[in-house]
């Protein structure tokens, strides 16, 4: 137990200093599963230390999500909470920086009415909106660590009495967000520079799309005019330098909404908002989604891509060595923050704008005309393996090899 | 466990049947101790099964507090999460129910900085008066029950096993809220009637003032003019009738502000935010505490009278048998919840509108004109015991018997 104490210092340590990059005298709001409760009190522990004046927790209690579900009338599932998305909006708006801790039940919604789910999710989307607004312009410092949540535990190593599970998942949380060093601080100064100068390499190319090719995938990304790759450290427009993701290992930018083209399937599981899609196979012409299947999820994945028109294009390419620890661990995590980081990836949905030059001051037609996608959406999934080749195509039409076998050239 | 399990579903349905009278198709904010979540989830339910379409949980966890107090800079404490009740109070605006679960560690904030402790709780009371206002003047519907907190059983039980001390105040919870009986939901309508009674007889009275006497106490408490005698059930201004506390054994009014003269002593210890405050003793002038001391939280007690010119006064007056089951189980409590329902007492600040006539269509200029006090604050502590009788005394100043040692004449 005083070594799992220890741990989590740690990981707060790294939550507040690199992921944060939380300013002296600075707000912060914590969103977290009623389990990870450890884990957030360490956060707001660090983050006082750190100078903070106010530190406010909101828990999200799956139990009582299943309730809803589970005995709510037909109609209640156009309602969300608002207002207080409203009021987080209003504490990012005054300053407040926002930690999200990640680790839900991965199978929490199964065998729930998938229409009731999809009309709870699209509601909460549009409530949402102006929160996700300031956290995808970078108006405030951000980041998202995980926590080893039972179920999620339970989920990953079915094999094993939950108590070894949770330990087993906490320690590939662990190793996958580099904290098995003796100063893990300075070893994620070091990890943000080297993605810094594969982010300055890529933007010094100016690729005009990106070729992926393996076994079911043959699919060529357009990427937006004046895109911008980005990955690792931020700097947000309070002036805050934050790493929004622990772990993090890719790299990525915004491809063209209307200029993807080919085939491709995925290559691992994705857990979304409580359940499963497995072997997602998709079509895109003009950069739309034209065909869409799923070995399992694909009701879900159907109605995913209903959400709006911008649900059926791409608002993120992401390329991620098959060397990555979390690639290298071999485990599954059924979660984005981890598995996003063991395999190149695409999004459906809404563009970063910090992924087109300027983008931040574009008026959302500005955007638009570059190529970048808008949706209430953003959902990631992985697309790479150690089969799965890319090639920058450069302006002139030539290819260059950017991966093979899912390394780095 | 299991018998724990159902004993919890009955104080869920007494809860949403009774406490709140929720409306079918009624949001509910529900705030609680993250400790009473298995209470909370049991309520969600019962509300869900009632009709409600969403039921949010707002969970404080003291132990962020704490660390509040331990780690943050001295220039925090003004600081509070303003954006969160504002976001409540637009939620009740719109129309949801309200549920608070009490139950926190009376012991918490002892051994830290009085004054930040003061400040803020200062701050927090003028960023929550709006969400106040709607509760006070019963703009909704709304509640508060009872866990049984680990720490607050440690307090309440010292010389018990924490599993032990838990155990037995949940048993004195049960019994305290009348959910010892085979139907707590026809139990509670018939106190419901008893105490309705007992407000319609004071209500036909009229009297000008009250005279409690006994040990350490001689004081008149002017009643304000056309005040409400109040207890028991409530009819929200949204039509539904609530219980606003689980328990409740008392009937209670407004004093006048300017009419209190003389002095009073505690006859409970008054748990307040986490601070103790035992053996208040306080003498008025002129509906003003002029002189005010305490064996225990003599500061804290200094500091509240300093909150504004309102905490100098008083807003609420009630009559409490000393047969009510409560004060019978002999157990100090260390919660307002309960305490307050054990003797009759007075409190420190805001009046309830719903106390005087027509009170809640009246202008804050109009209800100071008619004597209804106004503050930030509205603190209940205990003068009733065994040994103290109270007199009605008539407009036209002749004492009538109401309470002979501790019970109705």
């Amino acid at each position: 137990m005083e070594a799992f104490a220890h741990q989590l210092q740690q990981l707060a340590k790294v939550a507040v200093h690199v992921g944060l990059g939380l300013r002296e005298g600075q707000e912060l709001v914590i969103t977290a599963p009623i389990e990870a409760a450890p884990l957030a009190r360490k956060i707001a522990e660090q983050a006082y230390r750190a100078g903070s004046p106010l530190v406010t927790v909101l828990y999200d209690d799956e139990a009582n999500t299943l309730l809803r579900f589970q005995h709510a009338p037909e109609s209640a599932f156009d309602k969300t909470p608002k207002w207080l998305f409203d009021g987080m909006a209003a504490a990012f708006q005054s300053g407040a920086a926002r930690l999200h801790i990640a680790g839900n039940d991965p199978n929490l919604l199964q065998g729930q009415n998938p229409e009731s789910v999809a009309r709870a999710n699209r509601a909460r989307s549009v409530a949402y909106r102006p929160v996700m607004e300031l956290i995808t312009t970078h108006h405030i410092n951000w980041t998202i660590v995980a926590y080893p949540h039972p179920a999620w535990a339970r989920v990953v190593f079915p094999e094993l009495s939950e108590q070894e599970a949770v330990q087993k998942l906490w320690e590939a949380i662990w190793k996958a967000s580099r904290l098995d060093t003796p100063d893990p601080v300075a070893t994620w100064q070091a990890h943000n520079q080297n993605l810094s100068m594969r982010v300055n390499y890529l933007n010094h190319k100016r690729y005009s799309a990106l070729h992926f090719k393996g076994p079911g995938t043959d699919l060529l990304v357009g990427l937006a005019d004046d895109h911008v790759w980005a990955g690792g450290a931020v700097q947000a427009k309070n002036g805050a330098v934050c790493t929004p993701n622990i772990p993090t290992e890719e790299v990525f930018t915004a491809p063209h909404k209307d200029r993807i083209e080919g085939y491709v399937r995925s290559t691992k599981p994705l857990s979304y908002q409580g359940s499963l899609l497995e072997e997602i196979e998709v079509r895109f012409e003009k950069g739309r989604v034209v065909e869409a299947k799923a070995k399992s999820g694909g009701e879900v994945l159907e109605r995913v891509l209903q959400t709006d028109e911008g649900a059926r294009s791409l608002g993120e390419v992401a390329l991620v060595p098959h060397s990555s620890p979390i690639a290298q661990s071999g485990v599954l995590f059924y979660n984005t923050l981890f598995d996003e980081n063991a395999a190149s990836h695409i999004a459906l949905g809404q563009a970063y704008s910090e992924c087109i030059e300027g983008g931040s001051q574009l008026s959302p037609e500005a955007l638009a005309a570059k190529g970048a996608n808008s949706s209430l959406i953003h959902i990631d999934w992985m697309i790479g393996s150690s089969q799965i080749d890319v090639d920058g195509i450069t302006e002139s039409g030539q290819s260059e090899p950017l991966m093979r076998a899912g390394e780095w050239v």
